[in-house]
């Protein structure tokens, strides 16, 4: 099944020996190499009734190349183990493995390797590498007292919409696609990385929650302003349709994969980025200056 | 859980940036790097009556490992990609990773990061990096007319193993070891690609079926010389008390993760390796020089 996946597909120059041996071989001009693993399982991470098989794909290479960028490393090579049911459909495999290329095309890697088993439900895992062009890895752990914090990338769209499609609409698509196929603007990680991002996270359990990892792995405070959170116009539109608070989805909303990095200055934040927070003494995340203690604090719920 | 499931665990001095980031950053000071991906399903791949879940991850990351070995090639870290249900207790989750960190230790890799979800089936996918030392990776294709082909580990035992926990015995204990943990000799890999190995495979398939990979991407036919097999003689005496045959099980096996090597010429087969084969014009596998064509294949079930 795997020579099928990959049968006809250009890989690019760094793949240097790609699907069909017991390993692929990979460049890594760097001398180091970024490694990460993402999976998602049918009925929990997806539900094929919500999105196309390609969609599926997609989505499980968007999550993957936005941690490789999170690092400020340009994507190499994906790795693909899919589990399935032996009744899968041959539409439903060659969907998801077309969503897969393409997504793996337009950020200029390859599939080079993979293994398909069987098993009661589908379950897509990835591993993508990536190399750092000569740079430091940008870790969570390196925020500091005056920082600004920036965001690349749509906030809360995902979580829209997600409560879209649980509604049976389908529309606005712009929502209904960030919520099926998101597409995280990877190729930013590597200009906050040379712009001197002193942290950086992709947001995949929401922004909150991922300046939290960012906070309590630099031991600092993150406090977001929340009139800078970037939320758009079709975001509340939507919101104020469902009845639903726009800022709360872009402030929890997970999944879009949106870059999230911390610079010493307001000068050092590249063009296209929103400044929405900034970093103080402290532990934790705050909004406008009050404690936000997760998604249960009633602190936050106050003012959802 | 990846978390519980990486603490205290000491990583090599080839991870550069282990588990807790959005992506692990690992040497690769070849400048490229060799990475494999292998999936386990239970129910499918183990039974866990059968094998303790310390086994299954001894044995998901042998085949990795393994695979790793067969490019010529020493492993360098592993990711873990965790599927299982929300019931799964405490003492399978601690036991598989207890198994793949003792595994991973053994050959001196870390585990540089994971992913843990929800599934209704327990399946682990781990992918395996490696470091080529400079060397060319040591394919299938490159079998020459005229090599002689060489074995090391053992042959028929995961089978030999199986059928005997099929049967509802716990004994003997090295063949039904070998099932639930083959141990693969992948330090062997590098020692043969040294040695100037043409071609190599683990034997994941078989013997006959891997040699069978190897001899459609060379384009050669590969002889089995099948009184040059190694079979064990505690093979041939569990064969014997099960009715089986101790030949057909090094054969057609799979599992056992041997490294199986084509060679120029006997004199360049490293020490502890058993030529077992050679390398002549044609197509496919032949035992004693009669066609095998497969499992399936008469010529080949008359005489087992």
């Amino acid at each position: 099944m795997i020579d099928r996946i990959t049968a006809d597909r250009p890989q690019p120059d760094g793949t240097l020996l790609g699907p069909g041996d017991d390993a692929a071989v990979v460049a890594a001009p760097d001398g180091r190499v970024v490694a990460t693993v993402d999976t998602l399982v049918q009925g929990v991470h997806f539900r094929l009734d919500w999105s196309g098989p390609e969609q599926v794909g997609r989505k499980a290479v968007a999550a993957n190349l936005a941690d490789v960028a999170a690092m400020g490393a340009i994507p190499t090579a994906l790795l693909l183990s899919l589990a399935c049911p032996a009744s899968t459909s041959t539409e439903v495999v060659d969907g998801l493995a077309a969503g897969i290329w393409d997504a793996a095309s337009e950020a200029g890697v390859g599939v080079v390797g993979g293994d398909t088993v069987s098993a009661d439900q589908i379950v897509v895992s990835i591993t993508a590498l990536g190399d750092l062009e000569g740079r430091a890895p940008v870790r969570r752990s390196g925020a500091k007292v005056g920082d600004v914090v920036a965001v690349r990338g749509v906030l809360g769209w995902s979580a829209a919409g997600m409560e879209v499609l649980r509604r049976g609409f389908r529309s606005p698509v712009a929502m209904v696609a960030a919520h099926r196929t998101p597409r995280p603007p990877f190729t930013e990680g590597p200009v906050a990385a040379r712009a001197g991002a002193t942290a950086m996270v992709d947001t995949s359990d929401g922004l909150l929650a991922d300046l939290g990892h960012i906070a309590a792995a630099s031991r600092v405070r993150i406090d977001v302003r929340s009139e800078l959170v970037p939320v758009a116009d079709k975001l509340r539109d939507v919101a104020s349709a469902l009845g639903k608070d726009a800022l709360a989805w872009a402030l929890t909303g997970g999944e879009d994969h949106a870059l999230v990095a911390c610079f010493r200055e307001e000068d050092a934040v590249p063009d296209g980025w929103t400044v929405c927070a900034d970093v103080r003494l402290g532990t934790g995340v705050s909004v406008d200056a009050d404690r936000w203690g997760g998604a249960g604090d009633p602190g936050w719920r106050h003012w959802r």
